[in-house]
Order: structure tokens, then C-alpha cells, then sequence
């Protein structure tokens, strides 16, 4: 099959690999309908996280199951699913906790499971699925063409944004400011304004994500950032900052951003990966200010998340600005790092 | 009148000093019934916080009202009130969201207020109250002598334990674990053991405060610390963790007791001024784990606290092992410097 991999920084190729196949009586194989880059993908490609060698990459997909092990139940050959970016048993101490992506036996993708069998990255076309009953969702039933776009952020991207809100407590009512403008932004955006935010600011410097954030539900946005930003925040809530912040970034700078733009008492919830960034603890306490986040466990989302997508209540997909088959990867990884697109689909 | 000044690194006296007036249409003045002596006055006590001359101390104190100003409504000569660690307007947009320690208008005790007139520290005779309408709250009726001790909690330490519990979420069936033995640990465990805590473990090595550790609720006590205070905690809670953390100390050791006592999406109350704590975000991120604390707003919680006070459904007052009168404050600064006190009475 053909496989993405990134050989170096900024050297990203679609190379022919061995298929997978089931190896486990638990696994699944699914084939790639289609998948995505996430900007998380751009730290390595950027060289800003290290790179021990050839590595496989991608963590969203939707796709058709095409084998399943013995012991799988819940998903059958042609059933249409959504792999979330974390594989995960479902089933031990933590995934009922609802934390999936810190499952006792579960993994991420490209790289060996924990009995060392090897795992491909998403952005192939096929992929063995490990514990295919605690990862995969499947749909109601097969989806109409449009409808994939929006199934496919369910694998990451919305359900990142809609993390974001949950950690930072949105709910009816509440006064939201968004830091960053990607496509996790632009989600959780969107995520807030599902939860019943009565009021959501998005911090955009880029005309068409602005208009996307307004879509979504935006009803302010403000290009100012640092200290000009904060304040231009605080004026719109009462002089002291919002309820709720998610941060969509993940570095030192969006952080603080963040917590300047929060009222004492707030919340602030991250995805944004951390690179750098450095917290000054007794400032967090004088405003008791409260910071939750980490890896969206999507497979505990996805139930509730994906019902609004098939009915068509909210439309997640709009986030993605370029389409590109997956032959033609490598374009779609330097539209993202240029900023020419928001997200890259890829169609297989 | 009498008051407590702290000179020097551990030179601490009573000292005679100006009575306080009204100075303000919303001032009360109130008359020390008892005052105690915090944790957290051993930090400058020890010269751990920097000294700049000779400071009024004290913040924690139960009264009756003497004189009120003209604009002053809910307090009246003759009252019996309790008086929070912070003074606040209770109306600003802050107070409003229930912040009060955060107040747009209000302080601590000891220094100027924001006009700049001097407010006294509490561990003395007399105090000029600023937002007495904002900051006192009068009991239902003339207490007890034997329920002074409990409702003098009510100032500090047992809304501080509160909110490490609160910010934590601590909720029916909820597991926790309380980090540090002091008063604010000890009425940590009281407060987790009233939101409905399903199992409290405490970490204490002392032998009479983990008997207050169980009799306040602890189902467990883990003398252990660090990794293998960690691993014990884990073991009891499923080889996880437990879904509450309550840091009730301020230092980096025990904030990262805390974090290593938490599972995978639990939440972390922390109410110990923190000193020289560093967060490694990275690894709070991988597993989800939730942060959030600061000065407890004593004021939003007294309402609901002082009923199960006044009613005798909790006796936070336990904390107190030591009763002074108030011109022996050197001796309840050193019994609690030393640790032969949990915490020190003072009585007026």
C-alpha cells in the first residue's frame, strides 16, 4: 500500500510500504476513505519536535473496515468508521474514566503498540486497527459523500475544540474567548457555541478564519494579541475577562494569552500540544485561575458528537479549505505550513 | 489597644497601638472575641516572605460589632460576627461571580486599603472593617462560648479546605486524596467528607493529626511520601490514582505529591500560597490532569458553611489544639513554628 512518511524535516513523501494485516484476534484493518493533516503533524514536519528517523505519520481517518480479528464484536467488513487519533481498549480503569487517551493498553499511531507489534500512521491506506472495539465508531449507517468532510474531523480536530470547552467548564451561559485561529480554534469555536456560550470571542488576525469563526459562532473577533489583545478582551467583559478560555495553540505566548484573558475565578482549557511553555504559578493562584487539558479523548466524545454531525445540527467539516488526492501530500503539508490552508483533506 | 506586630524574623510581640476609628461611611468596628494564628503567617514569621519593617498581622478572627458607619445596613452594634481573611465590596463584577478574594475593591488585612487608610491586622483587640456590609457576617443569634473555636474556623482555614475541595470537584462518590496534615489539610479532609467524598485518603506521619485525619473522615492514612507515598495512593485507587487531589501545603514537594497522587483526567485543588512551585506542563497535559486554586472566597462560601456550623453538623473547630491568651501570641507562633501546635487560639 502507499503510506505516508516523513523522511526529514520538510521532507514528507507518499512511499509503497507492506500492507497491514490483522495480528491480533482484537484487530481490525480498515481501508482510508479519507484522512487528514492536523497541525500537530507540523512540529515534527518543522523539525520542532525530534525525528529518530523515517517515521510513519496521520491520526484522523474514516475508512471501511475491511478484516476483523475473532474477538471483534462491534464493527464488521463494510461497516463505515471514524478512527479516533488514540487507539484505545475501552474498557480498563482509565477509559472508564472517560480519559481514553491515557488507556492502560491503548497507544498512538505510527509507531509500535505496547507488545511491539507495529502500528501504522493514518495518512496510508490501510491501517491495522489495534482493540477495534474500544477504538472505532461506526455510522448509522453509509454516508452521503458530503457528509465525509464533517465525519472526519470527528477523528481529532472537533473533538479537540470540544475539549477545549469541556475543560474550561462552557456551558449555557457562559463568556468564552478563544486564543488561536487554526483549525482547533476555528472547533472550539464551533464546540462553544454548541454547549449554550451566551458570548465567544475569537482572537483572529486572518480575514477568511475570522469569517469562519464568525460561521461558527463567533460574536466578536479581535485581532490585537499580548497585552492590547487582553485588554481589548476584558472591555467586552465587564472590565475583568471571561469565564472561559481555551487555548488552541500550545505555546508560550497563546498560554499567556490566555491566562491574561480570563476573569479572576476562570477557566482555561488547552489542546494546543505544549512546546515551551512555562507557567508562573503564584499569578495562576492571586486570580484563581484554574487550567485543565491534554489529548481529547475522542472515543469518549464521539457518540454524542457524532449524532449532531449526522443530523446535521453542526457542520465541523468547514474547517478544511483545501482537498488534495493523497498522492499530492506533501502540497497539503506546505499549505499548512505556509498558512495557505486552515486543514488539508486528503481523499484516497 | 493590643495588637500583634511582627518585628523581625521571629520576633513577634504585642504591642500598644492607636485604637482604629470609622474612616469611611461603610466601616464597622469590631472587637476581638478570638483570633487565631495561620499557617501562613509562619511564612514571614520565618522570614521566608520578605519583611519590610514592622508589620500588623493576623487574619482570622471572630468578634462583635462596636460602631458602624451611616452607609452601613447588615451589621449593628452588638453582633456577633465573623470575619474572612479578605475584606470585599461582595457587589463589584468580580465579588459578583463570587471571587471575593479578587475583589475590584478590596485586601487583605494588615496595610492600606486602596485609599490608602491603614486597616488593621487581626490578631488584636480592635479593627476598622472596611465593606462591613460586604465582609461581615453575623451569626443567627448570640453563640456559645463552646462553639467560638468552630465558628472562628470559618474566617480561614475551613473555607480554605473547602475550596482546595471545590476547585478539585469534589462530588458524591468522588475519591480523594488530601496532601499535607496541617489545619487547611485536616479541614480538607472535613470538607471532602461533607461534599460526599466516597474515600478520603490522608497523607500525614504525625501521630495525633492522623487521628484527627479519621476522625474528620479519612478512611485512609499513607505515612509514605514521594514515589512510594505515590504508588500507595495508586494501589488504593484501582493502580490509577484518585479523582481529587487536595495540595494543602505550597511547595513544589508537595504540589508534586499532588500531581503524582492524581489519575489520568483527575483535578488538583491546591490552597497552599504556593512557594517555589514549578509545573512541568507537558507531563500535566499527557494525562489530562486539572489545576485550580488560589485565596479561598470565604465570603461566597460562609452562608452555607456557617449553617452546618451553627447546627453542629461539623466541628471544624477540632483543628485548634492550642488556646492562648491573646498575650502569650509568641509562644502560639513558636508552638506552631516548632509543630508541637496544629494551630493556635487566641483568645482576647
Amino acid at each position: 500500500m502507499r503510506a505516508t512518511v516523513l523522511h526529514d524535516v520538510r521532507d514528507i513523501r507518499l512511499d509503497t510500504v507492506d500492507d497491514p494485516r490483522l495480528v491480533l484476534d482484537t484487530d481490525a484493518v480498515v481501508r482510508a476513505v479519507a484522512s487528514c493533516i492536523c497541525g500537530s503533524d507540523l512540529w515534527p514536519y518543522r523539525g520542532e519536535n525530534p525525528l529518530n528517523g523515517p517515521t510513519r505519520i496521520g491520526h484522523e481517518l474514516v475508512g471501511l473496515v475491511e478484516q476483523v480479528g475473532s474477538d471483534v464484536s462491534s464493527v464488521a467488513p463494510g461497516d463505515f468508521v471514524i478512527v479516533p487519533f488514540a487507539y484505545s481498549d475501552n474498557t480498563c480503569a482509565v477509559c472508564e474514566r472517560g480519559i481514553q487517551t491515557a488507556c492502560l493498553h491503548g497507544g498512538f499511531w505510527g509507531g509500535p503498540d505496547r507488545e511491539g507489534h507495529f502500528v501504522d500512521g493514518l495518512q496510508g491506506e490501510l491501517v491495522r486497527v489495534p482493540f477495534a472495539d474500544g477504538t472505532l465508531v461506526k455510522t448509522p449507517a453509509q454516508p452521503k459523500e458530503a457528509l465525509i468532510p464533517h465525519l472526519l474531523t470527528l477523528a481529532d480536530v472537533f473533538p479537540t475544540g470540544h475539549h477545549a470547552a469541556m475543560c474550561a467548564g462552557v456551558a449555557t451561559g457562559s463568556t468564552v474567548v478563544v486564543v488561536g485561529d487554526g483549525a482547533v480554534g476555528l472547533s472550539a469555536v464551533l464546540a462553544a457555541k454548541r454547549l449554550g456560550a451566551d458570548q465567544i470571542v475569537a482572537m483572529s488576525r486572518h480575514e477568511p478564519r475570522q469569517e469562519l469563526a464568525r460561521r461558527f459562532g463567533a460574536d466578536e473577533v479581535i485581532a490585537d494579541r499580548g497585552e492590547e489583545g487582553a485588554a481589548a478582551v476584558r472591555e467586552i467583559f465587564d472590565g475583568i475577562g471571561a469565564d472561559c478560555v481555551l487555548e488552541c495553540v500550545g505555546t508560550d505566548d497563546s498560554m499567556k494569552q490566555a491566562l491574561r484573558s480570563a476573569r479572576p475565578g476562570g477557566n482555561i482549557g488547552y489542546v494546543g500540544v505544549p512546546h515551551g511553555v512555562k507557567l508562573h504559578v503564584p499569578a495562576m493562584f492571586g486570580r484563581n485561575l484554574g487550567l485543565k487539558g491534554g489529548p481529547a479523548p475522542v472515543r469518549a466524545y464521539l457518540p454524542e458528537l457524532l449524532q449532531d454531525v449526522w443530523d446535521g445540527t453542526i457542520a465541523p467539516g468547514d474547517v478544511f479549505d483545501l482537498t488534495l488526492p493523497l498522492d499530492e501530500v506533501a502540497e497539503g503539508y506546505r499549505a499548512m505550513d505556509e498558512r495557505r490552508a486552515i486543514k488539508t483533506l486528503l481523499t484516497v
